[in-house]
């Protein structure tokens, strides 16, 4: 176990009816942006019981609709030009992940000096930003309970991630109801996000950290047993429930303190998004096969450990128990709607040179807990998986 | 699983090397209340540490020592004097459980108006304490991590706890070599302490808390694979770090949400401390087969999913299946020296009766998640136990 530094501040209210309790979290006289996605909070309730709290402690707002999956760095910035305007001082965001991460740099932006591309270019350092809360609705990234965003910009087809204390949020609702009218798909999306990001933390070379790696795969475990009544019962509060908290604990830094990381899925993942517009979710069970294949030597003590405690498989040499896990792991994800590997999406025979060569460009290269994927191996991860 | 609001802004320092980063955490140009115990710190080379990081910073500090095991409110009443005419303003814990746990009175009790010892028995409020920090050298309590402190008084022989947010420390430096030196009856009671804690908030009722059931096993089975190591080698830095952390997680509040608590083995077992001194540890593990005998039919699935999971206990009988999880986890206690059941202490025939009076006289009972441990449910747990 290495050394480590954990903080987490973020105060989580959970469960169903904890919505009226964000007019006590707002400080009192705030002036609150409050901001959404495609308005689907409008009809299944979450919007009134919002509105309806904000207005219960005369708090003033103001409205930012038109938060997209995969959030824009130009939509946000019309939020932050917005916010400037009516001085806002604090922001709610209720929403899934991208709102969540939107709200982020639009907390950090509206006090930045300068082009606030650069906080994910450049890494321009945030001195201060304004506090945020979030009321969840679609369990997935773990975003609420984080202080990192991923935002994507038109104008240049970029994916890119940042992150800062201070954009934590002060607070963060997470009532189970709110989810009970979202598609399918999304349900299914937010459970291979929720694993592969433990999966990311988990599945890289033993560090001795035993209560992290019982934890990591705590969370599996319970993805595992939740998933089928998850997706086929929308009303199924417990189900929702512990798919709700099991997405918010894989992200919250605590399975990642003092152990190896990985992010390679994540990373080529992001600019499938970039370039396709695929789902984050997809992209991470599409091009997961190609880099379990690649990286399954480095990755073996750890793959054998998963397959045990997570897969129960205990029988067979080590190569099928292996395959076996690869196999449960892919036919998880196929379960839930989200297809493993990337053969079912219309990719061009030359996306994996292209993904490698826009990753080099930005020398993000290598990846891995090991630091050995390259660009020669980015290819064969992709190569690979688009075949499955 | 139910409702629940979490927030931990403790902020953790863990690994070796950590000691050297307390100057920093401490706000500049703080006076400094440095309080410890018996003084093993001086001959372990901690002191040394804490003073050389204090005295780079120019922290100006002043010494507090004998903060005893079971702190008493009168020797900690003596620190707040001193507190008070050194215009103290941040305190520094160095120890294990009982300094943090006295250091949290401690910062409550300086600005506190009116007689201190009402915290403990009348709840009285607490609506501001001097900020702390925690060096801990002993992995047991969970202290370091959360808002909860257990006082004793020697002039009424009573050992009762108090919580607020306001005590929670700012930070927690988690070194493991500061174990190195400790005796292994400490490092056993540490063991029963934290597998404990872990059983009041996880051996109750099923309440479809899937994440956190899992959380709570994964605390069991990683302090009953370290062990061993933890016991036999003094410097097996990988145990400690291990032990260290799952005794933190065991107590953090994280393994509760959501979910129903116990308790009574640790309010029984304090009255044991009070009236014969016997550590807090003994008394948990010397409660804990009293306790499960009387309520085995209450805790039925949870023991079942305990011995399923945590003892991995899938052959027999229902009944036998939670023979052997209770006959496992006794043999555990008895592993790290720490013995299960109260027969090997000299207690006097009417110990049940007495402790059964003195939580009926503070108002304690009933106890229990069920609420359902009266005055005789006590008296037959302290009466079963005491043949163990």
């Amino acid at each position: 176990m290495t050394p480590f530094v954990y903080q987490n501040m973020v105060k989580i209210l959970f469960g169903q009816g904890q919505i009226a309790q964000i007019a006590k979290e707002i400080p009192k006289g705030s002036r609150v942006l409050l901001a959404y996605g495609g308005g689907s909070i409008k009809t299944n309730g979450v919007y009134a019981q919002v509105t309806q709290a904000l207005s219960k402690a005369d708090h003033f707002f103001v409205e930012f609709a038109g938060i997209e999956p995969n959030p824009k760095f130009e939509t946000l910035m019309r939020a932050v030009e917005l916010s400037r305007s009516e001085k806002i001082d604090f922001i709610l965001a209720v929403g899934g992940g991208s709102v969540a991460d939107g709200c982020k740099l639009i907390a950090a932006a509206i006090p930045f000096e300068g082009d606030a591309w650069t906080i994910l270019t450049k890494r321009a350092p945030i001195a201060r930003a304004v506090p945020l809360g979030v009321v969840l609705t679609l369990p997935a990234t773990g975003s609420e309970m984080n202080a990192y965003a991923v935002i994507s910009r038109s104008s240049t087809g970029e994916k890119l991630a940042f992150g800062s204390p201070h954009v934590m949020p002060a607070f963060a609702v997470l009532d189970p109801e709110t989810t009970f009218t979202l598609p399918a798909r999304q349900i299914g999306n937010g459970i291979v996000d929720a694993f592969v990001h433990v999966l990311e933390q988990y599945l890289t070379f033993p560090a001795q950290a035993a209560l992290q790696d019982r934890m990591a795969e705590s969370v599996l475990s319970t993805l595992i047993d939740i998933a089928p009544s998850a997706m086929a019962e929308p009303a199924a509060y417990d189900a929702r429930a512990n798919l709700m908290w099991s997405a918010t604990m894989a992200l919250n830094g605590l399975i990642a303190v003092g152990v190896p990381q990985d992010w390679s899925t994540h990373l080529i993942g992001h600019e499938l998004t970039a370039l396709y517009g695929i789902d984050h979710a997809r992209t991470l069970a599409g091009v997961w096969p190609g880099l379990i294949d690649v990286q399954r030597t480095a990755k073996r003590e750890k793959l054998l450990q998963f397959a045990e405690r997570v897969w129960a498989i205990k029988e067979g040499a080590e190569s099928q128990r292996i395959d076996r896990a690869i196999a449960c792991t892919c036919a998880f994800f196929n379960s839930v709607g989200v297809p493993a590997g990337l053969r079912s999406y219309d990719l061009a025979a030359d996306t994996p040179k292209i993904v490698a060569q826009r990753l080099s460009d930005r020398g993000s290269l290598p990846l891995g807990e090991r630091n050995d994927i390259d660009r020669n191996a980015v290819e064969r991860i992709l190569s690979l998986a688009m075949t499955v």
